[in-house]
């Protein structure tokens, strides 16, 4: 049977035909393993995510996980999921030998992980959170720190989390008011309230490792006097730290994950005395936002990850669907649904969000392990800077157009669609947050237009549009003349506008449309993925390449041309958004 | 305190700056009409619908209908809020005083029934159909027909519903199989099952009047078989009639509203045998669809109007948000988020959506007045003419944006947006099903560019395109240059696009891409309404006027462009979508 989750022949093409994941054997670090080694890593995933993340997604939907006041209640399915986690390996597939992991390429642990949130993103978001906490510390942290709280995560006995948020702080951090308090033995005391922790608080690990951004009193205001603590939920001699869960959120999706309020200090742990939950300095002091950032890059492009698999299995869905519903004559013969071009439109939309959006997020992660493995500083820093330039892409595109395709899948499957008894407007709900955690969609835009693209007098922009130029090169030498052209000005006019942007002389102008260029080049990135699949695809025929040409067409025909208007706009300097006044709405 | 339902004061300008409704109390059938019944009228929907509808969404969401294998239950705040809706004499506010109604103008009656919806749509339901249902039979039930079932259901002692679908066929009529075989006594006995009827089965009124289509054994094949029959839950006599509920759908939202599968004539309700549900019939035989479809488009502009009140509401409740939640500092002084440019674009976006399909809903029922009192048969006609090309755009335009436009209403409010703690992410649910009932969207695009732009040779885009052509002069007249020149020429695109879409020659290609068509026409006929609302604002100044300005001012910059690649595809005869193969996804 077809899998309703991701198409691994989709998979093997992005990886092999375009991707060729497998030159990357000949490098030291990967020279342990093989195509073979890498199919049995994916079979592992799609089998595990298959058979015991899947089966109870609608589930964990329904019996959402529940505080009773003192501890978080949640179906068994998730704890037995994850202990099958834990034995795959697949935790770790990408960290170094010598901390116990698989070493296998970024790109490849990336698909792996794919299966697991097409099938329960929800329970995905545990392991999701505790391997870009023990990436955090790998990099950052002290032997002894990575000793004491890694070891324990990539066995899966301790789980990590990342503590942002405050109640009256959401994406403003300089305004963050948890205090982290020296303590005579060199570690800390925090007091403060940390909101929207998801996995903040459960049954499941023996421990929970919490990364926690505070403020050592006597520091710099703002930004640079955040620091960087681990605290976790039970110390090193077996206490409850004074970390004390203070509530849950009722999501409309993502249900399956626990998304908590903590209480960092506030005595219920240490009936003693309010002293402060015990927390251990990472890095140096007021390092914590740019130590922070090293996680949320990562969570960023997997925050994309999963956008895009709900959106392909969104497809998947809606496309058994619409094999299978027959509506209506033609010739005499009812026809299945997928036949009526209205539906077909919806499909090949669909199919060009979530492949375009897999392929992205792959192409991401093949960054890293060029960043990881390149042979040169040179390339090693090209790879960083274009990684880092397309990261809010990689977090947005897939939250919005992915979320897109789940909608889409709601309408394929009509008022069946809008039911609980079909999968689809789950999928629809749990994408719904993708757009918001990790940085909202605003934040987002204000990242690539304000920063990102200015970093090193513009070197990102410049190298992502000689990036795509290449690819335009490749495509019109494979002979595909319109599609490069149609991608080619495309990204010359990504050139032009960001230069009309910063010529204005006034950021508050440039700036007051960020949502709509961040939208704008993220069409065009993703117009650059299907340009490159279709390179990949060169002369093949078949279905399935067919299918790559069709969604390909789609994508360049009916969405790269909605990026004419944003740039217009853009380029504009249309203060709209900026001249309203509070008390006109 | 400002309400968060709708605004009345945009209500009033809309009903009089602009429709100038008062000039309809000059009008035979408005004669005892006043601006001062207009007001109490409305005064007395907010209110209901404040105190009684909008205090119980949330309960009435949590809590949905549920069926016991006897009988359908649900919380005790839907029965007392459809007792106080009763009360006001809104159900019947546009019908002739001859039957018992308030012979109110449709435009007024359509701005009441929007308050309901915005505060609890899933109640609102009830009373929809039941309006619906009503019209239907005063237009086309025979004089003891009316007597019998449409007195009591402006009693608000009976309710209607509709029931058109079937399992195997949705939106393919042509495909139903219900049968209704004709009895000596002139009655009819029906048997099969209906699918997706709201409001099929209930404890919430001493009868409901189920309309009924079914295909009269010996007729002709297809739709011309249709007939239309009245088939009430209980009979004259006091006994019930051979309908039965088979079970109830669990929705992602709307849940207020019972949504249910029925039996027709299975016995269950006459263990003496399975002589089938006793049936009415409507009108002529094979008349089926023509009567269902006077219901059905007074229906989908309702649905428009739904849509239109979901997204309001949502606006209010983000503006509301927006105000008050502050996050980040400007000149050392915190800021509420209504003043970051891209919370701004987002509220715009709303504003521009929901103002504007309030403005084209109310501007339908303008024309229903318009039909109903014209002068003239010609004015008449073309009143009818023009309302018969809109009503796709006006169940669908709303459905789409104003979806969007509660998207926008969660991200505005961040985290908080995305738990059922807050409002917004319910409206969102709700709105969802509005795309999919009452037609889909596909349906409405088939039905624009198939059917209504063809009409009459074509006449009824011609009107269109008159119509909002005398708007522009008028614009132009009044200053409004580049406003009027940016829809004149939009409007101008949609003759010659239409054009060359009949032109080519194979309606296969013509309707492949109809929902674009219907998007982008949807979007010209909006941006109209932004500009006829400049017009009725002339050179008044103010937060109101300038707010009006300013949403208009987004639509016409960031929203109306959107139409110009779509103009483009579709000009081009794109075959992408109806060349791909079910094989190649």
């Amino acid at each position: 049977m077809r899998s309703l989750l991701l198409s691994r022949r989709d998979l093997d093409f992005l990886l092999h035909d375009w991707l060729d994941v497998g030159a990357l054997t000949a490098r030291e670090r990967f020279a342990e393993h093989s195509r073979e080694t890498f199919d049995a890593v994916l079979d592992l995933a799609e089998q595990v995510a298959t058979e015991r993340f899947a089966p109870y997604n609608r589930a964990a939907d329904v019996a959402e996980p529940e505080f009773d006041g003192e501890r978080v209640h949640m179906i068994p399915e998730v704890g037995k999921a994850l202990e099958a986690f834990a034995g795959t390996g697949i935790l770790s597939a990408a960290m170094d030998a010598s901390v116990g992991g698989m070493q296998l390429p970024q790109t490849v642990a990336q698909a792996c992980f794919l299966w697991f949130q097409a099938a329960n993103v929800g329970t995905s978001a545990y392991p999701f959170l505790t391997i870009a906490n023990a990436n955090l510390l790998l990099a950052h942290g002290s032997p002894e720190q990575i000793a004491t709280w890694v070891g324990p995560m990539l066995e899966g006995r301790f789980f990590g989390t990342m503590c942002l948020s405050e109640p009256q702080a959401g994406s403003s951090l300089a305004d963050i008011t948890t205090r982290a308090e020296p303590s005579d033995d060199g570690t800390f005391r925090l007091r403060g309230n940390k909101m929207w922790i998801s996995g903040g608080d459960h049954d499941l690990s023996e421990n929970i490792v919490h990364l926690v951004l505070a403020k050592i009193p006597g520091g710099p205001a703002g930004v640079q006097g955040i620091s960087l603590f681990i605290v976790p939920k039970v110390l090193e001699n077996g206490e409850r730290n004074d970390v004390s869960l203070a509530g849950v959120n009722h999501k409309m999706g993502y249900r399956g994950t626990v998304n908590t309020l903590l209480n960092f200090g506030e005595g219920r742990h240490t009936p003693g005395g309010a002293a402060g939950a015990v927390g251990y300095l990472v890095g140096e002091p007021g390092q914590g936002l740019a130590l922070m950032f090293h996680m949320m890059n990562e969570a960023r492009v997997g925050v994309g990850g999963g956008a895009a698999a709900l959106g392909y299995t969104g497809y998947l869905h809606a496309l058994d669907y619409a094999r299978t519903r027959v509506q209506g004559r033609r010739d005499g013969r009812p026809v299945p649904i997928v036949e009526h071009p209205d539906v077909a439109r919806m499909l090949l939309a669909q199919k060009s969000y979530a492949e375009g959006a897999v392929a992205l997020i792959l192409y991401c992660a093949r960054l890293l392990d060029e960043e990881r493995t390149a042979a040169s500083d040179v390339e090693r820093a090209r790879a960083h800077l274009l990684l880092d330039t397309l990261t809010p892409i990689a977090k947005s595109w897939p939250s919005q157009w992915c979320l897109a395709a789940n909608d889409l899948a709601i309408q394929v499957h009509g008022g069946y669609g809008y039911t609980r008894e079909y999968a689809v407007e789950q999928f629809w709900r749990d994408n719904r947050l993708n757009m918001i955690h990790e940085g909202t969609h605003g934040i987002q835009g204000l990242d690539l237009l304000g920063r990102k693209v200015r970093l090193h007098d513009g070197a990102g922009l410049r190298l992502l549009l000689e990036t795509i130029d290449a690819a335009v090169g490749r495509a019109r030498a494979a002979g595909l003349t319109g599609e490069a052209d149609a991608v080619g000005a495309a990204a010359a006019r990504v050139g032009e506008v960001t230069a009309v942007l910063w010529g204005a002389g006034d950021p508050a102008v440039t700036l007051a449309n960020s949502s709509t260029y961040l939208e704008a080049v993220g069409h065009v990135v993703v117009a650059w993925m299907w340009l490159e699949q279709l390179v990949a695809v060169g002369d093949r025929t078949g279905d399935f390449h067919n299918g790559k040409r069709a969604a390909a067409a789609y994508f360049l025909r009916h969405e790269l041309p909605r990026t004419g208007p944003q740039f217009a706009l853009l380029e504009s300097l249309d203060r709209t958004t900026l001249d309203v006044r509070s008390a006109w709405f």
